[in-house]
């Protein structure tokens, strides 16, 4: 039996522990997408309590304490935090298999040098441990950060926003990494949802451009756009897709569409699909003429639950993993670009597991470049409900079997959490462990020193490359 | 090597074995969904032979013998019971990798202390050893039950049913076990099917309620689950989901449909989805106005081969997996109902695997319920096509990866057999085999108390306690 | 840690040794769906260097090339061949993981004896002693098939085709294994496609039926099978399935839209999947009176990349995966040729993993047949994007947790290369890991003599029985 997430965790055989020692350990952690806010880096915040740090937003612990029958009001409601802390002890215990379990463990571990694991009768004193620790500043957010090597922060941010805090944090010295905004026009494209019109309206007001077609709304994207890669060192953009994406459509059509949606009305769906489509598309074009790179992320269901909606808003836990199928659609959708010769660097990623081999395949469809990029269509990392090792092992597999993991970008936390970065950890565990096993299985030559650069590339090198970071 | 079916079959590790040994093997078995034929208990029937218990209406081994090349004559047809069984014996030898293998042997082992394996060769001697046992007292359909600690059964039953049987049974003493009905109005929401109207009218006269709108219908459907519930302690409900399930629909809309579908005539896809998501709704809320379980059992595509329907009728062997998206239906029926505070505990079963991860998913979204029900809606146990180590591990590995598997009420036959219940032990060590696997790799610590605690839950106590069976 | 390749490659127990060693290692080979070139076998060819047999036409490697950030000069433009060759070493060095990998290296060690592998720094080494060996006689086309015993090839082949080689090749004395056509008849059901109207007239010519009708159509098409089967022993037919592949429709209907295509007109994707639909039908049944086979291929998407495809045609390396649901679809075709008796032997590939475990349990509902042919409706082995350890392992189990493992008829290359033999052995490591992984569990008795010629059925004497070859 091997000891509870010690130094070899996940490392099952010898030259596993030699790749993950020796290569990925240590590595530098680029974070390309994740949910941290810039302001909180800026004034470089600690926080009060544990109950603060991992119940305040954490969806993914709200889903497991209402599974294990826990009262709202000790998960979002007006409980104190430290009966929510012992409502998550209680809930954590009960969590075998779970990546939460391993999550907080190695939270425990690599911050607060915490080796037993959390129960109700640990509780008290991880509770005490850990705060005072939090309440000081070797444990701000900034030292956080950097506690873990990490050397690139990419946040997730509105076209519209101001990147106040990125700009001051530019500024920064001795700060030792960087904070970079994605461009995630979420919004300019939520034709179907509501708040669309006052979202343009608002967009118009800070590009300084009237939106009636779109024509406008297209520059004014783009006046944002360069405003990112300008002010804040930008390479990144996001989309969130769900429902049609992709269908084709003339853009005196989509102003049509647009039209309706600016004066409030509803679109179908077949609208929306057009719309998607042709602002993808345009958008994705001019990613490629910049050099950046796209992040489609499909798949996700929102706010399933109306009661919970209506009651806590969205990213509340109730959000889904949904089963439409859009091969055909994406396969239309980078056609598009790339036959003008405008595909940007693609990264996809899917939310059902069920779509991993589609994509790993849909990439090596559209890799054909002069440039030299390797890997330039991607299959991301496991994401969200994929984000464990059942989904990772699968997702490395899946992009193994038809395509080249060597040329993998690599892990994302995709996170709101400051204390998620072991999270990279646990992937490069995984990866380490994947490699290993072909290796030992006789299934690739046991050269060492290739197979740790591979592991280097993918744990950040082969990023910072592809994304264009320059040098650390 | 292992031996062939030991003790320790399937039990990969010392703590598998621990923990199927010492808190699995011998717990009680609630089998909380199966096809039993109550009266057949009633009557505590005995069988004449293997091949009346084995081949009479079992469509997984009809199916396996069709592929094997047999003549239908020897499957379902008027051939000797022995020649039958030696079909049988041939057929199972060349099963390599079918749960058909281990359900026969365990079968073999438990009831009739048999270690050979059946096969040509051994034909005889199994079949004579075994039809002088069946023939005894000692393997009458209720010892048989009792052999393998069965405490409580729940039929799958027509509203319509008189539930004579149930109510005998109720009465009887020093059963050892419970016989409870479930009530599974299918052919109330078969609407698309032949024979809907004359169901109606039979349902009208058993309910004493005249039907022509669904404020009747389902009137009369209530009448009946109370009497299900006064007369025979039901608490648990049972739903076939096949194509569209839930369209939203008003009442009126509703109403016209129900008129057509009375006066014989045939429904479109999209009035069937209306009708079925209307009354699964209204019968939903109804389930959880009176705390009883529901069970969606989701993706079957019925009597595919015509040929085979025309001459043997229904569940004949040749029903399959359907592939049809679902998760934003399903996201929409559970919403309607919760967002009324009135979404039952809830079992989602599916019959393809690549929906696992969805409704794992899918059943967090809806966990939030403030009467502190662990698991309020749950990934029901590896169903049909999927209830084979393969798909046992792939469910169990699913509910963990995003679920709390500690909450899950675990297995049920769903059979027609009543030497079937061997495959809750099937089940038992595939699990403990899992947790197992999990602890002896390092990723959850060996609590030993707590990790037998958490398997006799998912055996029996989680059951209990979900369905309210009360004590045992 | 396992050697890399050696003689027990991806056999991990002693069982899965003697499985191999002695049951599959020395069988015939039977490659019953390829895409080899009948005229150069007739013809003998050799070949001139290593960069036209392996980079010549070989999609999976200039995706992988491309993948790999090689400049398209190099993968099919007019690079020099060792400016090629060295590109593609560069690229199989970052290949671990992918199939292509052990392909490689098992036709360097099977046909060339060359232990070393494949890496920029061995490149020139494998380059010269290969290039030697390939221009030498004992390297021809016949030899090399020799070399890896093949003893019947099935390769792919118009109706229209004169089947000229086949037919010199059945003349010649001492060939040692036999070359039969492939009836697939893939233009004349291509509506939807350019340049169908111009093959219909191509095969009214051709068969010297005017064609106007569909019954016209199907009179050329049977004519022309009758030749196949008559002039060059086909038993074999392939139909490659996208979008929508059965709507029920009457002749006249379906003569309706015959007439638009013949017209030159745009079919929309109902009226295609009518015509599909019927001419399947129809054609199947024509097969089943025959005696012949029906191959299925379900789910490819073709030419994803228009600029590829408009720079390079077909088969260039962008077709993928796609994801529609047809389960009732398939079922119904199914069922239209049973219902009248003339459901021929059918064996349902699938290009995406979601869909084989649907596919495994539909051949298991039309199975029943009373001619006594064992596994009338098959599973077929993984195909293309699933054509490696991952995907083969997946297709194996699928079919055993729902079917008989023991009735499959094996291995295919689908390949247009003379090299590509060795992936029978690839394929029968993993199929003798799989089943010997079961024997070794304690899941199936280790009763080796059964086990052996189970093994040698799939790899050999399933596909001779079920395909009526004859003896070898």
């Amino acid at each position: 039996m091997k000891k509870f997430m010690d130094d070899d965790f996940l490392l099952d055989t010898d030259t596993a522990k030699t790749l993950f020692h020796e290569a990925a350990e240590s590595a530098s952690i680029i974070d390309f997408h994740n949910h941290l806010d810039p302001q909180a880096i800026y004034e470089d915040r600690c926080f009060d309590d544990l109950a603060g740090v991992w119940l305040g937003g954490d969806h993914y612990k709200w889903r497991a304490m209402r599974t294990n029958g826990i009262s709202e009001r000790l998960i979002t409601g007006d409980g104190e935090p430290y009966e929510k802390f012992l409502a998550w002890a209680d809930t954590i215990q009960n969590s075998i298999g779970n990546p939460l379990y391993h999550w907080t463990h190695l939270e425990l571990q690599r911050y607060f040098g915490i080796e037993e694991t959390l129960s109700p009768e640990t509780a008290e004193m991880i509770w005490e441990t850990c705060n005072k620790k939090l309440q000081t500043k070797a444990f701000s957010v900034r030292n956080l950060l950097r506690m873990q090597r990490v050397k690139i922060l990419c946040t997730t941010d509105d076209p519209a926003d101001s990147l106040e805090w990125h700009r001051k944090l530019k500024e920064e010295e001795g700060l030792g990494f960087k904070v970079l905004p994605t461009f995630r026009p979420e919004k300019a494209l939520g034709i179907e949802k509501e708040g669309f019109a006052e979202y343009v309206g608002h967009l118009s007001g800070v590009a300084g451009i009237s939106i009636e077609r779109t024509a406008d709304l297209l520059q004014a994207l783009l006046l944002r756009l360069d405003y990112f890669c300008a002010e804040a060192g930008c390479v990144v953009t996001d989309h969130s897709l769900e429902n049609e994406f992709y269908i084709p459509a003339q853009e005196k059509e989509v102003d049509e569409i647009l039209k309706k949606g600016l004066a409030g009305e509803k679109v179908t769906r077949e609208e929306s699909g057009k719309y998607h489509g042709y602002l993808l598309t345009e958008l994705g074009k001019a990613y490629a003429e910049r050099g950046l790179v796209m992040q489609l992320h499909i798949g996700a269901i929102r706010n399933t639950s109306g009661r919970i909606f209506a009651h806590l808003g969205a990213d509340a836990g109730v959000d889904g993993m949904n089963d439409f199928n859009y091969a055909a659609m994406l396969a239309g959708l980078l056609d598009q670009m790339d036959l003008e010769g405008k595909l940007p660097k693609t990264i996809l990623y899917c939310l059902n597991p069920k779509d991993l081999e589609i994509l790993a395949v849909m990439a090596g469809n559209f890799q054909s470049n002069e440039e030299g990029i390797r890997g330039k269509v991607q299959l991301g990392s496991a994401w969200w409900f994929l984000d464990h090792r059942t989904g990772m092992e699968h997702q490395l597999t899946a992009l193994a079997d038809v395509g080249l993991l060597s040329t993998f970008v690599g892990m994302l936390t995709d996170s709101r959490s400051f204390l998620s970065f072991p999270r990279h950890e646990y992937f490069r565990r995984i990866l380490c462990n994947k490699v290993a096993g072909l290796v030992e299985h006789g299934e690739y030559p046991a050269n060492m020193e290739y197979l740790k650069s591979m592991i280097r590339g993918i744990c950040t090198e082969n990023a910072m490359r592809y994304f264009g970071f320059g040098r650390l």
